[in-house]
């Protein structure tokens, strides 16, 4: 045949009668579809495609509730939909406000990379009893997706991301500390970001929001800080991109931080991992429902959201733990796609008389891929499409070599030359022996050898990290991530010591949990949290 | 506001009046468009989104002329565009038939999971001369997308995707040994695959063809060899896929494969290598284009194959190499998205002052962006989705423990008992002193110690492997390979050399370029490959 001209490519593509094409381009064109039409019976069928159409349906005949009830977690009962009292309606966002604290500023704050955002909420949650003095404040940043809800407390009890770290006897010791975590700047989980309301013209910002950088987070935490009276943090505490956050926070602002914990996060975002992002954005900028941003009257880009999920989900474990977990193991009831005549024969035979094996299905078949079908899958109407982007993007910009950030015409803070903070229970005995002990301690890092092979961008780092020279930094990576590899948080103490920091505290976990080790070691990860703010 | 009803969801959808949104969604929908609409001016716009529905576009007014053109390069002078003279035409495959030779195959093959293929073509390329005896034969393997076409010859004088490792002196020496290399079955570059016509109903496969297994591409290959009068391989050489061919190829054959080189493979694949190329599979299906399977009248699904291409890419090389090769920077010109006041002033400065830097887009911006970007974009309309997606599943399916092989119900072969084969330099002299040099060379294995930590099914991967345990094998990794990690290709030498082979030569490389070394590394590759075969 020969190749085909315009015109008749044109009729063939209006002309599509099957029913098994309609089905599946229904969830972008028919959206009052309620379910897909049935496949020709002499044609396979996928179960994994015809989900994306059936689950518009559900958002459609169920009008979107899904993604306006539940923000952080499945039986969260203090959550309601109605909230938002102005505008059209923003999908995702907006938890019941008792279930958090809002802090409204209404003042123009300055950004990285775009002119002032003329205003912003910060919905944050607290945990713990503030001290008279103000002193004993840990400030905790989330990773990209978390809300404020951190942990269970009086105004939301369900359980929070990091419930085994907060309370009493735990990793941040609400006995001793006053906690803050607050939903970042961007986000849409109460705070101001891609899905909220634009005062300027009352529809949601969608892409017309600005291009956000981690500083601009920061920045945004600490007018709640000032807001709520609190000078000066006994420590910043995060993983992740929090880890990112505390760095930034602690170069920011070095006499008002007292002593950052950075958990696998780094300070320098690579190549491999904006890469990771990379492909996360490409999937949900390319489903149509994304629409440039604008989607927040229609179809959320579910589809993309689900597939950006899976790519996410790949960075956040481990091959070792998956072989461990899942191994090659199938489903144990077979997905059937194929129409073919033997799938009616219990124990179909080839000719030569040779029984066919289980047939296996292009569809998700192995446990790993029906797992990150299912993590895809529980998250896709849980977030923000945009909120992905644009803080998936931020996490890329975030570069704290000296050339980088002098780039963005950032006035450098000057390092601190105060003493770090002592913890509250040392605070009133200066001169007491386990004051010396711990002193001694967080020094003992002073003399680590230099790097064996470190990376041509260690000086240019460490020259950016100087505001931190005067900070105790504990630095804990994992040797099975793969987001934040080990290598980035040896990069991140190097530079630090280079920087003439003498109060770094380096630790690496073995273990097979990866990225997300920082949500499951209690024992390591908590104990060598403790041991650093006690 | 309320929630929004069905009915007034199903109205915004359909009322939805916007340029934007009607230019995003064109792609699926307004087949004969030939550009995008215009974007509001308030609006940012998104060139990496508007590329796709352009590249349709552009597909269409120019009849499929792309991906019907070029096989294997772009600038491949012997490839047609009227090859097929029979029933629909196929996108992407048929390179001219001038350009490599076909073998049609008329009986039934058996295969593993399906009832056998009622006849098949296989497409193959040769180097090289036959020795009078058929002993001097390498049939080389292909990895996932590669063609038949490894090097340059007299039937098509363009560059192979082997060229540096074929050829008088090189690592597969053309002076020595008659190299043949195939279009994998399943393929789409000539072999039978999805886009090839079901001659029981005169239509293209589709996702009506049979999931198919690695042992049914080797299986099709020895059909080509018996057509061709050759017995017995000197040797079987494959990378990725085409080490699991390689090793495929002995395990079914014993007694036909003289040696056996497995290049940056492995024997069983794991869960995360399964969780990559799911997640490729999973944005090709869940393009409206894929239309499960049946686009071969229609549009491909191009942005899926690009977005899948990207992911891939993403597997291909190292964390180390993209820091070297681009590290942080960006793209020279800025692209610019957003419709801001601020970018017409050449200088943007914030109220206070400060000059706004150089505003970040949320298209590819970063040089690691725009180069997987430019990876997808070239390779998604040169390779037929259905191809990737029956081959991708075919690595995933392949594992050669005992209990994975039984359950496939194959009669495992009996190792052979004959002695390894002699290079042809050397056949003539048994008892000379290199032929003797020769053989306490690639015995140096014999006395390996055992491995440190092994993982769990090692036992069962030996177990699987016994019929190769008299066979000579090369086994080569990379330490930078995150695809086919190091770790997999100590497990196959192990599992070997625990099933009893002697024989077991194994190297591992450094350097950055990751899985792709064995496309890269002519030094260290091509130098262990000619010393194992000489």
């Amino acid at each position: 045949m020969a190749p085909m001209n315009l015109a008749r490519i044109a009729r063939k593509q209006l002309k599509l009668t099957s029913p098994a094409r309609q089905s599946v381009r229904s969830r972008s064109t028919r959206a009052a579809s309620t379910c897909p039409l049935p496949i020709p019976p002499d044609r396979p069928h996928f179960p994994c495609v015809e989900a994306h159409a059936a689950r518009e349906s559900r958002i459609l005949s169920s009008s979107l509730p899904h993604h306006r009830r539940k923000p952080t977690s499945e039986s969260d009962p203090s959550s309601s939909s109605s909230s938002s009292n102005s505008g059209p309606e923003v999908p995702y966002s907006r938890p019941s406000p008792t279930s958090y604290k809002t802090y409204h500023h209404t003042k123009p704050m300055e950004l990285t990379y775009a002119l002032p955002l003329p205003e912003f909420d910060l919905a944050y949650e607290t945990w713990g009893t503030l001290s008279p003095n103000k002193d004993n404040v840990i400030l905790l940043h989330t990773g990209l997706s978390a809300s404020s809800h951190a942990a269970s407390s009086d105004l939301n009890p369900t359980e929070g991301w990091w419930e085994k770290f907060i309370g009493p006897g735990k990793a941040l010791d609400t006995t001793q500390f006053f906690i803050i975590c607050t939903n970042v700047l961007g986000g849409c989980y109460g705070s101001t970001g891609p899905s909220s309301i634009d005062p300027t013209n009352g529809q949601p910002y969608a892409t017309c929001f600005p291009v956000l950088s981690v500083f601009d987070m920061v920045r945004s935490q600490f007018c709640l800080l000032d807001h709520l009276g609190i000078d000066k943090l006994y420590a910043s505490v995060g993983s992740s991109m929090g880890a990112m956050q505390s760095l930034a926070a602690g170069w920011l602002f070095p006499e008002r931080v007292g002593k950052i914990v950075s958990i696998s996060g780094t300070a320098r975002s690579s190549p491999s991992a904006i890469a990771m992002r990379f492909a996360q954005r490409s999937v949900l900028m390319a489903d149509p429902n994304w629409n440039n941003g604008f989607y927040y009257e229609g179809l959320p880009p579910h589809t993309g959201m689900k597939l950006a999920r899976q790519i996410a989900t790949i960075t956040y474990r481990s091959g070792p733990e998956w072989d461990q977990r899942f191994g090659r193991k199938v489903r144990p009831v077979n997905q059937v796609e194929r129409p073919l005549s033997i799938l009616s024969d219990p124990e179909p035979t080839t000719p030569s008389g040779r029984k066919l094996p289980r047939i296996p299905a292009l569809c998700p078949d192995f446990l790993i891929e029906t797992y990150l079908d299912y993590q895809g899958e529980q998250f896709c109407l849980k977030y923000d499409a945009n909120s992905l982007i644009y803080i998936s993007k931020a996490m890329d910009l975030f570069d704290m070599t000296a050339s980088s950030i002098s780039s963005l015409n950032l006035t450098p803070p000057v390092p601190r030359t105060s003493p770090p903070p002592l913890p509250p229970s040392l605070a009133s005995h200066p001169s007491s022996p386990s004051h010396l002990a711990y002193h001694s301690q967080i020094s003992h890092s002073k003399h680590h050898p230099p790097p064996a092979n470190p990376p041509p961008h260690l000086p240019d780092l460490a020259e950016g990290l100087m505001p931190l020279s005067n900070t105790p930094v504990l630095i804990l990576g994992v040797q099975s991530d793969i987001l934040f590899p080990v290598e980035q948080q040896r990069e991140v103490a190097d530079a630090l010591r280079m920087a003439g920091n003498g109060m770094v505290s380096y630790y690496e976990l073995g273990g097979v949990w990866g990225h997300d080790t920082f949500l499951l070691d209690v024992q390591n990860v908590g104990g060598a949290i403790r041991g650093f703010l006690s």
